[in-house]
């Protein structure tokens, strides 16, 4: 036999999500490779998505979430794991990086011939007054979640700003852990990823907790309140006085290493890759939270920092070192994601339409309402899902799921139909698995189908609000009694409870436009199509009025 | 203007899924259409999943079953609703039918223009001795389970004969009720038409319930027993005696009319239709249990008794006779089905294993094990998953799916990755919804095309099982604790903990191929790359011993 050929060295920066699953996947393709994996801070491949769950209590075992050592990646993976040391400078022509170590400073050089680079993204903290102040905390490792840990148990009320989907997790974590809860977002309503009606079970969920919100205001500056607490100015001018704040504005990429060693850079400083992960530097690939990726929808440059799509492009950078002809391209992102607000969950996948009107593009939506498994079956929960499509070719764009149970299901049957490339003619088809306890006949997804089927064709013409024109007859078809308990806005809606429409029909002006209103948009559908086809120019409220108000609360108002 | 044309006469026969989902879409499409439901039984559109579960109690009402009446058919669809009514004979040339009132005997006739048959299925009832016993039950339609139910509360002990899916349902659904149950199966395993590896968690949890599984035994006849009790006689030789008992052997379409009617039939009788339910008679058109339509897999006839399929084909007949050119062709049908047993769920999307083998068709299969949600957050349950695909491109056939949580997701994500044509490849990209309550960062189903593309690329070759030849080298590479509580049955197997096998590999044989077994196949994976790249011939087991054991009881053998 020859001699073997010298061990490839591939050298890995950042051990969490992208960084650990390359180096996994390198080891179980060439045992041989020297494979080094180096992390800034103390902890490697920890659970950096369960971190508010600890803070919270509902994960009572901090060891659950540090997934693997050092000692376990070199018995496991026979990785040479360097931890609490940073990567300070990368040679691209010696193709060697420059390592430091945290505690002692002292530093060395390192070779390699395939060099990854999982930075990761890091909590933004903007230039405000006082943002200094050390009771202000971001998220972002274990250190982090030991700091907020022992805050929390100290403190009476905590301030979150930013109610996107980590700064949802962790006001409910604190409201968990017994603390009063405010949550500040910018924009006027919670999960600002969302369409705006789409949120709103989720805020009526958080006013239950006793949570209190504070929308369409955002943080100004930060300063000692006369109590010796911290005090969150913000720039509606409200302070809110607070034992301390956790910042939940977003990440921005760790790429000032990736800059110094003049890589090719989005406009928001990510790092460019190609399919396969590839920097503009052919030995340098990047994965995770620091790259830019291509949007499954629009073919755009994109940046998604998700723990999935972070695995799966860790792992196809080590793939690509070591099996390019095999190796597949990374298919775009949708950008999935999912929260649960104690009893509520909502979520998205693909675009939605805020998105698609500020991108200019061309699109129809509809709303749903159904139960999460047959109404018959004891336990149905409510669930809404918006569904957005191309009206060119009916493909999906988009959508977003909320309610109290089986969220998670649609959204993944949506992202999975959406990267299928499928219709809105598919939905209507799709055979999903039906018993009582689980779904019904015809689930919710395949009720988007057929309605979004219906509106292409003609058969109903959604609106997404009752325009505020008194020429338009705004017909309630709800049971008197629904109406009581919820009035519509409007004093000169003309109930007709939809049993008794069609012999009613004749109260109503044909010369008028007829907007039809239920509950969930399912009967007012009905009566479009009755009052279509007796010669009414008629629109239908998608969605009804569910969005409006807690299902479960029906008769009372949103909580002060 | 002109006169209005004549109203389209549509009639319907049976009123229960298929016809009654006809009958909505028609009147929605058509206000003026005289649209006549017929229904032999006295009840319409009641909601047949649900009846088990009022038997055993867990819907504890009735009226709940009864989605709809003649009188609320009348109001919301304006339909000539006859209930307790029979259709005796079709007159295709005069296109009409004969009625019979099934309580006075008298009869009438009926014009269509259109005609649409969802008569539906009749339970097999095997023409055995005694097969007319009073104690014998099958369960169809609201009497059916009127009848059980008063019988139930009567019963000490029930035998249910089937262990499909209704017959798990049913076994269930006594047991809930606190009867002792014996469940009877001609295959050697419960719900036959699942690989009888995936049914192991199922017969576990029916035998931790106490429900006793007599499996691999038909039943025979049926006779008074000497205590005056029911005798159910099997093929063995066995007796089981009980107070009464519910066969639950599957169905066959109940087209004795389309029989006489001259209607073109499948060879076991179901009637055949285009993709539009348009039977070999351009004016009728037939849904439901009743049919044959296309295997979306295969495309060959099948016939799936299924009521979401049953509900989307009356839809298209309807959309069919009045929007010829918009209506869409039916997909064809996956067979996507799941059940509930207490904790246990097991359901499939697409083909077996044993199909395909009886098909004779080429396939790859793998199964995986992980938890259904990130294993540090609290209540994380197993999940198995077996994945068919084809080699030569890589689409996806068939799955299945057991274990105590997120079984429907999954089922669900499948079912709509087969109508989307996507493969083992698309599966390791899906960008599912992640959050630490709802998934994980790799999903199982990612997993699963994980797993399948290292198949396809011959990075690991799995077995399904140990191959009974002392020559292979068995290496068990779970902890050793884990080998003393669920030992091998190979007593030759080498104990080599995989944090281990790098340094212990010298002691294997290099000239004997080795099989790597673990807990869940996941280990065994990395033990076969690291044996492999050692130059050894090695498979791994597929699943791991998962398959073998409760993961609940991990010590104990199952209740006798």
């Amino acid at each position: 036999m020859s001699a073997s050929p010298a061990p490839l060295r591939i050298v890995i920066v950042g051990g969490v999500a992208a960084g650990a699953s390359a180096a996994a996947r390198a080891r179980r393709l060439d045992e041989s490779a020297a494979i080094t994996l180096i992390e800034r801070g103390p902890d490697v491949s920890f659970a950096n998505c369960g971190l508010p769950y600890f803070i919270g209590g509902e994960i009572g075992d901090r060891a659950a979430l540090a997934v693997q050592t050092p000692a376990s990646l070199k018995q496991l993976l026979n990785l040479d794991v360097r931890t609490s040391t940073a990567v300070t400078a990368i040679d691209r022509a010696a193709r060697q990086v420059t390592l430091q170590h945290v505690t002692d400073g002292a530093t060395e050089t390192l070779a390699y011939d395939k060099l990854i680079l999982a930075p990761g993204a890091q909590p933004l903290r903007p230039p405000l007054p006082g943002i200094d102040d050390a009771r202000l905390f971001s998220l972002r490792n274990l250190g982090d979640m030991d700091r907020i840990k022992a805050a929390t148990t100290a403190a009476a009320h905590v301030t979150v700003i930013g109610a996107g989907f980590i700064g949802l997790e962790m006001a409910e974590q604190f409201r968990h852990a017994g603390k009063d809860v405010t949550l500040v977002e910018l924009q006027p309503h919670v999960l600002p990823l969302l369409d705006p009606a789409m949120t709103r079970l989720m805020e009526d969920e958080l006013r239950r907790h006793d949570i209190e919100l504070v929308l369409g205001d955002g943080i100004a500056s930060f300063a000692d309140a006369a109590d010796g607490r911290l005090a969150c100015q913000l720039a509606s001018g409200r302070t809110v006085t607070t034992d301390f704040a956790v910042l939940a504005l977003g990440v921005r990429p760790d790429t000032a290493l990736a800059a110094a060693a003049g890589l090719e850079l989005g406009p928001r400083g990510h790092i460019k890759v190609d399919t396969f992960m590839r920097t503009s530097d052919p030995a340098i690939y990047a994965a995770g939270d620091a790259i830019e990726v291509e949007d499954f929808v629009s073919g755009d440059p994109c940046a998604v920092p998700l723990g999935g799509p972070a695995n799966r492009q860790g792992r196809l950078a080590a793939d690509h070192i070591l099996r390019p002809v095999e190796a597949k391209p990374f298919a775009g992102v949708l950008g999935t994601a999912i929260v649960r607000v104690f009893d509520v969950s909502a979520g998205l996948t693909g675009w939605t339409e805020q998105r698609l009107q500020r991108a200019g593009r061309d699109y129809r939506a509809v709303t749903v309402n159904d139960n999460h498994h047959a109404a018959y079956y004891p336990g149905a929960k409510p669930l809404q899902l918006k569904l957005l499509w191309e009206p060119v070719n009916g493909r999906i764009l988009g959508a977003q799921v909320t309610g109290l149970a089986g969220v998670d299901k649609r959204l993944d049957v949506l992202a999975t139909a959406i990267m299928g490339g499928l219709t809105i003619d598919d939905l209507a088809q799709l055979e999903l698995a039906y018993a009582p306890p689980f779904g019904s006949a015809k689930d919710i997804v395949n009720l988007a189908g057929f309605t979004a089927v219906n509106t292409r064709d003609g058969l109903v013409t959604p609106v997404d609000h009752i325009p505020d024109d008194p020429a338009i007859q705004v017909v309630d078809v709800r049971p008197p009694p629904l109406v009581a308990a919820h009035p519509l806005p409007r004093a000169d809606a003309i109930n007709i409870p939809f049993g008794q429409l069609r012999s009613r029909a004749g109260e109503l002006d044909t010369t008028r436009l007829v907007v039809t209103v239920c509950a969930l948009g399912k009967t007012s559908y009905f009566a479009a199509r009755v009052l279509a086809q007796k010669g009414f120019d008629v629109r239908s409220l998608t969605g009804g009025i569910r969005a409006h108000f807690d299902p479960r609360t029906p008769a009372k108002p949103p909580a002060p």
